[in-house]
């Protein structure tokens, strides 16, 4: 490890600590309001999610003073508690955002823990947002350190690298100076957990709720000045050599305060594996185009690097779950249904008789002169017409955003699916005036039902 | 993989469910019992630590219905806030027990929710002891697959398998079945963490007490039917490739039920690194044999394997912790005060002017002949006088166990400094007749004072 390397841990300890609110650039602080604005909208989404039922459950017997937000239930629970809740809510549906280099979740395990302090102690809005902001850099930059060997290895970076941004943001909302906020890595290097082997069952949900409940109990043992080692990340036995390999820790320094990881960060504009992105697209764009009934389609071709049949083509899935990584299932429903929602990747939709029979008719085929993320869509109709489309950038991409009104419009959706009934709108609007707001906790007031 | 090894899990989970309590040797209960004793005296000695305190003061504000108890506290918690609260008492003085192969702690992990579930439904004392037998199984042989790599990588195996044997041990009290065994594994795969960086500061026992506490809380979750995958250890990526190294699974599975792990499980008689056990021998027999007063040494001198140099060759220590790897201290102590407790390595025993004054007078040699685990204590007294003593075995070595009244006497020493006043006949009565119990609460309810 370089010199630098030697102190990555007191590095980036004292720069959570001792960064100004006031000196986050705008464009930072409203890339923050609409990365909370997404994870807002996929946890009132998820939180009906049997997962999270079934984690609600049993941690309601052992949950303490009810003074935190379940996002979009109405029994309130101690502030760990909806720390686990809320990021497993945020992100069981797969619907949360992404920081590209690394494919962590950042929002789900950083958010919960000061949304949670933020309805215990007054917090002012652009407070939270830098808390949240720092949180984000953290467990992003150590993600692009360990990036790719970490991932590949097994782990899951967002429950790995999540608990980390939980500390640290917590952290800076309790006010702890640098020594402690090197203390709260300790603690959470200590808790840092999540193996790929759970994606796709509930299990996943465990370790995504674990990170954020983790993180916010590092910060708070760090306030009563529960002690850890000095090197945590970059010590010889800590989180950089034991989870990593060959790490690279300038990655972690370079540019720290002057380049934003949150910039690197998408949102999903469908609750699928994001290399769908381009086919449904795609496939959305010829309905539109040509108002194509679903009866006069003879065969669907879609074309694409070979990651993406290697990922994507599974003619046959018998689950939502399965759909969500199926080219089949997602070519067909947009066809059918000209949508892709939550609805369109629940069991149902993927019983649909309309569904099957399209879902049949689709191919999925390899082509590597074809740019990963590139998609085309060919239609041949029941008269021998031929349709094609071809996407570059998918919708939700790096080069092409969702728009504010995007992110929006996927929370109202995803609200009528999991609050059903709610009025979205007051929270929105409060999302929105964060940064003017002097009680951050006003948003969690605004995400569940009232008892 | 071996064909074996691709049955690890749901193997390890049938065995677990499936054993009878009844069926398991008398040897193999009477040694749990000597495991839950010699933790129960660690516990209640470690339960004011300046670590245990901390976490109490944090974890109070967040508890749930008091049915648990705290060890050596009067103030009782949830069942999953105990449970992390035993865990970490039971391992922060580094007084507990050791499985030789691994040098996983095995009991704090896997005790501390089993106890907490018998004071909330009835259990019989045997079925606990088979529980926990069971569990330590799960935890060891995971340790033996992943050993010697694992530890060297930088992992806290005490954790890092503890959350699995913590996991199968509660599921096996909540009845789960083979499926739903599996599933608790998959919620503590999620959550298996800890790293060597931590040891030696308080956040350790974060690791250690969110092993037992994630252990608990996957058992209770794969009872509501959280789902997990079904292969959690063995798959491509979950516990044990991503954590371990060319993984011989074999040693997870062969001899299941009729070898017992429990077995090479060891009790440490001196709270220090286990190490300086031959030493501390050897120090405290010439010092009974000679009746020799400090102030008429003129030389120490303890010969080793270079491994014992390496570890404890401290002339210079500061505090009670360091000191509890400090051959200078150790035999300094050792002739000062014919003794090595715990008030032997408090902070206040390293400031004492005697042992500092003997202690510049030790000196540690280094010798390759000599087996790792033997030692050689040669005293030169003022007068010219050369004593010498050799240790084969150490007190608590596997060849060299603690006798049942050690185990007694060891818990008498640790309550009288973690629970001053305190009357611990009853609870060790208790523990020595838990196979006859038709109550295993009972135990918890004389572990602490009542508020």
């Amino acid at each position: 490890m370089t010199d630098t390397g030697k102190r990555v841990s007191e590095s980036l300890a004292r720069f959570v600590a001792a960064a100004r609110a006031a000196d986050l650039p705008e464009a930072v602080m409203h890339e923050a309001k609409r990365a909370l604005l997404n994870f807002l909208g996929a946890a009132i989404g998820g939180c009906r999610d049997d997962a999270i039922e079934r984690a609600a459950g049993v941690l309601s017997a052992f949950a303490g003073p009810p003074t935190a937000t379940v996002i979009g239930r109405p029994q309130r629970s101690d502030a760990l508690t909806a720390a686990f809740l809320n990021a497993a809510s945020g992100n069981v549906l797969d619907f949360d955002d992404t920081h590209v280099p690394t494919v962590i979740h950042p929002t789900a395990p950083v958010a919960p823990p000061l949304l949670a302090l933020a309805e215990q102690r007054r917090v002012a809005g652009r407070d939270l947002l830098a808390a949240f902001v720092l949180g984000v850099e953290v467990a992003c930059r150590l993600g692009n350190a360990v990036s790719p060997w970490h991932y590949r290895r097994g782990w899951h970076i967002t429950s790995t690298c999540g608990v980390f941004g939980a500390a640290t943001a917590a952290g800076r909302i309790l006010g702890l100076d640098a020594q402690r906020m090197v203390f709260a890595l300790g603690s959470a290097a200590a808790q840092s957990s999540g193996l790929i082997e759970t994606l796709g069952f509930m299990a996943k949900s465990v370790g995504v709720g674990q990170a954020a409940r983790g993180g916010l109990l590092a910060a708070l043992l760090a306030e009563r000045g529960l002690t850890g080692p000095e090197q945590p990340l970059e010590g010889p036995r800590g989180f950089l050599p034991v989870m990593g390999e060959a790490v690279d820790a300038a990655r972690i320094l370079d540019g720290l305060g002057a380049r934003w990881e949150i910039f690197a960060n998408t949102y999903k504009p469908y609750p699928c594996g994001v290399v769908l992105n381009p086919v449904i697209d795609a496939c959305l764009a010829l309905r539109a185009a040509h108002a194509i009934a679903p009866d006069r389609i003879a065969r669907i071709a879609i074309t694409g690097h070979p990651l993406l049949a290697e990922r994507t083509d599974r003619p046959a899935v018998a689950s939502g779950r399965e759909a969500q990584v199926s080219a089949q299932h997602s070519a067909a429903v947009c066809f059918v249904r000209g949508a892709t929602g939550i609805a369109e990747y629940l069991d149902a939709a993927v019983r649909d008789p309309a569904v099957l029979a399209l879902r049949a008719r689709v191919a999925v085929e390899r082509d590597a002169a074809v740019p990963v993320g590139v998609a085309t869509v060919a239609v041949t109709l029941t008269d021998g017409t031929r349709l094609e489309q071809r996407v570059e950038h998918a919708r939700g991409s790096l080069e092409r955003p969702l728009a504010d009104g995007e992110i929006e419009a996927k929370l109202r959706t995803l609200a009528a699916h999991g609050w059903p009934g709610a009025d979205p709108e007051p929270l929105i609007a409060a999302v929105w005036n964060l940064d003017r707001s002097d009680d951050a906790g006003e948003i969690m007031r605004l995400a569940a039902p009232r008892a």
